[in-house]
């Protein structure tokens, strides 16, 4: 169950409105990596968890957080938005500074939503759920929340490199410290979990004698001469898995044959030179 | 450049067709954590890296592999659909079985494709490529990358436990061996990264001292009540980040205030009651 | 900002898991009448909201409450997938009744989340935030919550009547009181706005004298044969969006004439029988 | 069955062509406010028409009128479309008049469509159909219907607004016009209903004592600090759905308990640490 | 401009209600080989059409011939799902049959129609508008018009083959006629275009001598060993546009090398090892 | 299986970047013309091949050739992005032309990718699979792969016109002419198989004499007059598909009547006026 007091997160303020750059901040409001992603992640991963129950506390209480950042993102949205110009220019346009202020914007606050923010990214398309990862595998979902702030923060490192303006830089330097925050917080987990047993590979609790034992520690070469592809800690020494694995390295060569699905059956209605001779002839 | 010989990677052998599993199966093609996905993600991320070249071949050369992950599931899903009923039953359906099997599949794989596979999920949905994570941060890739084959993998074990088949498990044994050398693979990336510095908090370029202090290591507690929220690996000791941190624990209060947007603009059209009092007057 | 207590808003009871009805339940969490289109659909209002402030936190007061349905669904989709089977029926099923519970279920609930619910609807189908409707105009956005709330109703009525499972019928009649007083209480939105004046047509701020006086109140007719198409209160008497005016009836024809685009550029690359003939003799 | 005369049904004319215009009016096009979506949305409410068979004929006629509404904003972005300039400007373009312009289009009506419109929105995202509601409930389609035209006639002001173009202006008079006379249409509709009974909540067929009558009249407060959320006509007097109910208001609190899923289930592949003890130990 | 007379341009009629194959038509509905999709498209192409105005009608009068067949799909769908069951199955369902119907069903043509269609495919994605093909060209449009018919005349046939019922092969029988005439009338444009000039390649206005002379006519071969690719008609002799060329075949080298995008730029914040060396050392 | 040797399959230059061409590339990448689809397309209709196992060998072959051209025009992509501006203008910008350059830019280009390319179309819009055509019919799926070659061809001539830049120009000029030879390619598929019996319609196994006889060559009037729609080689003489019909034309009247679906049932919850009078009067 959740409640609101109504009040920001973190203080809102833009000296000079940027109607451009309130562009820019809709990925993270409704990007891959924004903030809508990681609350509803956070939530579904905590409404799915079985097991130890102290990761569904955590994770939801992080969720909360993050619909207040969603909610600061917003606001700066519409701030940035004050004073837009509403009118497109005369063809020939006298004043091509307004002319690109107007271009470069996303119509939609405007023609949709009245000069507000929009759940879309930074192109304007709408964020979908398809995002939200939540696998039921407590190391699998960690990285899934390590990639989300680590993309996430990459993109509030560009937004803040794209303005200038000190109220922006000071709450995207707050949005900054927190991604900070959640990259250790997921890793942590991964870590105490590690006190137990290794985490990887993720599922660790699929017996590993049942996959392929040629195939499991081998860096595969798939270069078309035959060459040896780039070798690094992933191709020679103990696998980084904790399973006491050896990395070894190989070209690939094909194990199975071209395959054939034979002719077409008649009920699928194909052409008459994919079906079986006998049904072709009629 | 990529090149081809028509064979398959490792063999495709189905000895009891069912085409509620060719059902299935389409999560491993078009899923989110499926073969699609890595292949295009590798290659994006290879054709976008800056730096140290040997990771862009290194990708691509994984990249190649795992279009033939792509072609293995796709021939599977074909013979799993071999003799699969194309007919209804009637209604009152004399017999169930049939009409379980019929009412469990994905129809487009007979109507849309004649019997064969799609760039489906399970359920239908198409693969669309906002799922293609390529950051232009190669730690943040590889973290997105792990996750891929995390999720990758867990899938495929759900997959080896929903059948029987002793064709499609020795199948799925190569993939999930393959799934734990590749996310031994790109975590390895990391580690040989880490013998020069930290990767973490990503992006490690952005300088830490200009994000927000009093919030980059601090767990932050979102509760109703106010209470702690759990503690644990996260909450307490050094920061996992390798960046000589201290993690804390504290309660967050609203650091801002209500915000308020103010009136609304005539131009974006507003009920009357959303104006300024002398634009409502009129 | 936004905070948690863990808890459940109403008790989540099931006494015997269907994973069939856990597939219909994810239209109420995922689907357009869903919840989590609700919730997000009055944090956005709320965040874009110009004018009288009280609207903003009523708004958000309520969202947060939806946030509490989205959990409370989450967990009986949970619930109802204990024990659910796994496996797939051999082909030639003995037990059909087990193979039409696999067959109707939604796999990705198993195979993307370990029995879990997912952000889609019952179809699979992923929520995308292009349905949280939030125009910036206040009785524009209150007819779309009464659309939200209107359409959620029906859809859990529904699910009432599909089930009957005491605990389920308990959850969604407290969720079907729910959506009775939220229609209630956005229709009231409305009504205290026309204590000073009429609300319709929304945008009430746009000068009518600007838009046609000729078509402004007429129901025209677009038959065929020019038949009067069927009358009703919006064909005759006055107008019921308090403006005063009077509906009329009357058939339509085409005041525009066939448009001519003419020859196409040559810069487009259309088909040379495209161009203008000077173009297509070179 | 639908016929047509290939007329336009009011002028569209252009004075003078600007191509972001053009990228502006595909919201009114293949936007969710768009001409597209309440053309369809007509049609599959009339075919799915239960009951009165007058409204089918109703709702068939006017969607016939909507088509002709997407053929006049189709043909107003082609002729805004005129003489646009179709080549890239240098780096450190000389005229960066041309430059906004250029960059403020939709490429992909010159790279997709040769010049002409695309059933895109103005962020080129392209129509879906999930945005027709057609619920087989009247009540709630009309509500969806008075949405939709009243999202559509918001739209259609702030288009005018950005023009000064006096034939563009006249064509979207037209449009306004119509869009009052729907949203008084379909607000009859349910006029002429409740001339027998209420019609909300919707669906009013559904037996108001099986719904929780704790919870169906009572605005419920969710602030962290359990104040009192903002009154209105919502939390006092007399229900406004007819219904003869009372409005009250009062803080919520959990009803629920903090919900244990239990551990997984092996065969679900979790971490070993959610597993049940037994399971963990081997 | 359209008009309607409300009835059906052929006769709906089924016999024994299916609400399994009432699923299965919605591929006719809202798939991409289904009737939205072709009444769009010709709409769109006729809408920016540019050149000789003839084919602007004739488009125009079929998109209104294609609006008729979503009508009687539709009222196939409801037809269909006249009697269907409502309530699930008690778990360990005595009756197999009724489960695998429900269980086979689409439950959005409940839960969100009330036993209607929708604008979805058969597995209830949603339609989207990037299936109309429209692209200023008008050979290139014909042969996406024969591709849509040639995909949807085969989703029919297969329709056909799926059902026993008299009155649904009635109808498709129809259905399937029509797209034999369809795809007939799209190829005949063709023809009658190339009375004056060759129509391929497509677009034939961009002058020939400006493509790569070396590679226009060549059947290029990626194998992984340099074995030739299957010959055929597409490898020796005239090519079949009409240009007057002749095919040949050759394996394919490199003709680029490995791309090198150096190191990343500092603003665009990498890890550190991307950057360039000066600034890695800071 | 697939190889890769990590070159570039033609050389790729680009002698003045411009990031606003590099928004523009998009749309041949991730566009439906672009070349994720094609290659994509290829490989499904090559996966699902059933009948002449040569066209499997070719189509694989040729897609091989495609995932070369997405790499091409990634790196197209990234190099035009070289140098571009990542710093927004401030308010009332003083270089009106850098601001146009930035408003005109992809900004996830930078924001997500960091400067590469996305495999998203010119507006942004991910890629989805919906877009791969591979139907089981051979005939109908070279009729799909015409189209796309023809529409991306189109494209990129377009693309050719946009640009002056010599390396670009040298780069589009190949894949133009790649897309004459595909072009060629799946006619001369439709030829060789026309050596046998004609391939239209499609799907030429099903029995002509199972569709309907009065309507499979008749080109049918729509108009709203009942004027004769335009007349061409489509309403006369034989049939263009090698069957030896003969094309007529005529005007289409209603064969079907107003359909009613009568009321609704109780338990779908309409509104009580849509239920049946006994219900009603409850």
């Amino acid at each position: 169950m959740f409640y609101t007091d109504y009040k920001l997160q973190y203080p809102v303020r833009v000296e000079t409105p940027d109607p451009v750059f309130a562009r820019a901040l809709q990925q993270a409001i409704g990007g891959i990596e924004g903030e809508i992603r990681v609350a509803m992640q956070y939530m579904f991963q905590a409404w799915g968890m079985r097991g130890p129950s102290k990761y569904r506390d955590m994770l939801l209480n992080t969720a909360a957080e993050e619909l207040g950042h969603i909610e600061m993102l917003a606001t700066a949205v519409a701030l940035n938005l004050d004073g837009a110009p509403l009118e497109l220019q005369e063809a020939g346009a006298q004043d091509a500074a307004v002319g690109s202020i107007m271009g470069g914007r996303n119509f939609r606050q405007f023609l949709s939503a009245g000069l507000a923010a929009l759940p879309v990214d930074s192109d304007g398309v709408p964020f979908d759920m398809s995002h939200v990862y939540a696998s039921g595998n407590i190391a699998g979902d960690m990285y899934a929340n390590i990639t989300a702030e680590g993309t996430g923060r990459t993109l509030a490192t560009r937004l803040y490199h794209m303005t200038q303006d000190p109220g922006m830089r000071d709450m995207l330097a707050y949005l900054i410290a927190r991604d900070t925050m959640h990259q250790n917080q997921w890793k942590a987990v991964i870590e105490e979990l590690e006190d137990e047993r290794p985490q990887m590979p993720v599922p660790n609790s699929f017996p590993q004698e049942q996959e392929n034992q040629d195939f499991n520690y081998v860096y595969l070469g798939f270069t078309a001469d035959g060459a040896e592809p780039p070798r690094g800690r992933w191709s020679d020494g103990p696998s980084v898995d904790g399973q006491g694995a050896t990395f070894s390295i190989r070209p690939m060569e094909p194990l199975g044959e071209v395959p054939d699905l034979g002719p077409a059956r008649p009920g699928t209605y194909p052409q008459v030179a994919q079906l079986p001779e006998a049904e072709e002839a009629q």
